[in-house]
């Protein structure tokens, strides 16, 4: 057995996306690498999993140091397989993406690339989740290179907190400005639906930032030219307001 | 037009499920109901969206008071399209299940009941998931009226505060013990994947609460016959943290 790292990785995309080979190829820089990854695009597939069919993999590579498996199944799923049915031993990271298209704010909640990483986190395994801020499927992920890799060693030496993840996004830039440790921006998805014909519709909109001037935020971070590194977290108990609440529910149901 | 409260439903057992239909009826005591929900199961469908196809809608019921839609869509993509395509003003309140199954601790991360009323929360209505933990299609929802009345009437007359949600949940009982307001417990899902043949699995596993003893968390109140009045929120900013990464991320990328 290796004495190197071992490094999961999954995306939202498929295991054939630009982001994913090249997140593969930085990855192995660090240790031994297993991609377990969808066998096309489950963009916003959110933590949904598949509890209803059967969920097929299939050995895509196998050579010194790199695995690779595609999966039918969705991002979670392919975090769930690695995990549970595939590894012998729990990865020491699991990384996600990198996707095509930012995953801040809000969008987080629909993001697959989060999803898988939220899974790993679930799972004790240190995750962190890479995305790309924009609309492109042939991308310069060159620039980030130097951040992925120290931000992943970063985890492999000290770990990160218990239920804690990464979410690390990048704008699209030839070089970054620097980089932000920041929250999460308050903001809405608007217009998102379009009618094509009575009773069909598709999905639309664009994303309105409700805190453009907040420079403590990922997407100031991102409409500057730096990236946004935001540690998020599985509890999402809303505690400042738990205390209010009690007083108003003491109620014998 | 109505002066009665607007109410929106949806849900992850689908427009059929008997849980949707009990809530609907309880609703109906409340104000006017518009019914938007997927025309089959979506369970575990997360804050998953469906870009990629046209989502179909069909209206089932019209009378007065109350409007049935069923969508091809998953939860989210319920509450979207009634927000953003078939209703003229905001709902004054948004409510999600009655769920077959519980979504307590982190299983709220799966849960297409949560998703659509995260997604309510995100386009500023007041929203609240109920669910209840069990594992039948057939269940006696009436132990859980008054408590759902109660809990709905709040939101109208109150409002929720901005970015949060309640998710409510019932242990399968006769009688509720009482309420609980808690915050999510710790818990992970364990031995989630069964191999059917070589390359071939499906998911299965069960939960274990990690904080069995907690009597401040949600897992706690179900097991012990109280409902569970969790208020989440849609920030999962790990802010705990923000200021120790800050020093490991001084960088210029």
């Amino acid at each position: 057995m290796s004495n190197r790292p071992l490094i999961l990785i999954s995306n939202d995309d498929g295991v054939q996306a630009q982001g994913i080979r090249e997140l593969t190829r930085m990855m192995c820089r660090l240790g031994d690498v297993i991609v377990v990854a969808p066998d096309g695009p489950r963009s916003a597939a959110s933590c949904c999993i598949s509890p209803l069919t059967t969920i097929i993999i299939r050995l895509l590579k196998q050579e010194d140091g790199l695995t690779v498996y595609q999966c039918s199944g969705t991002p979670t799923d392919c975090v769930k397989l690695a995990l549970d049915g595939l590894l012998t031993r729990k990865p020491d990271l699991m990384v996600s993406g990198i996707n095509h298209g930012d995953n801040a704010s809000i969008s987080i909640h629909y993001s697959g690339t989060v999803g898988a990483a939220l899974e790993a986190c679930m799972k004790q395994v240190p995750a962190i989740a890479f995305s790309l801020k924009t609309k492109s499927q042939q991308c310069n992920f060159l620039p980030f290179e130097e951040l992925i890799i120290q931000t992943a060693r970063y985890a492999l030496e000290n770990g990160l907190p218990q239920d804690v993840l990464l979410n690390v996004n990048f704008p699209e830039v030839e070089a970054l400005k620097g980089t932000k440790v920041c929250r999460m921006s308050r903001g809405r998805w608007m217009k998102e639906m379009e009618k094509e014909k009575e009773g069909a519709y598709h999905l639309t909109g664009y994303f309105q930032n409700l805190e453009p001037d907040a420079e403590d935020t990922d997407y100031w971070a991102l409409e500057h030219g730096y990236a946004a590194i935001t540690p998020i977290q599985l509890d999402m108990t809303a505690s400042a307001w738990l205390e209010e609440l009690k007083g108003s529910f003491v109620v014998r149901g």
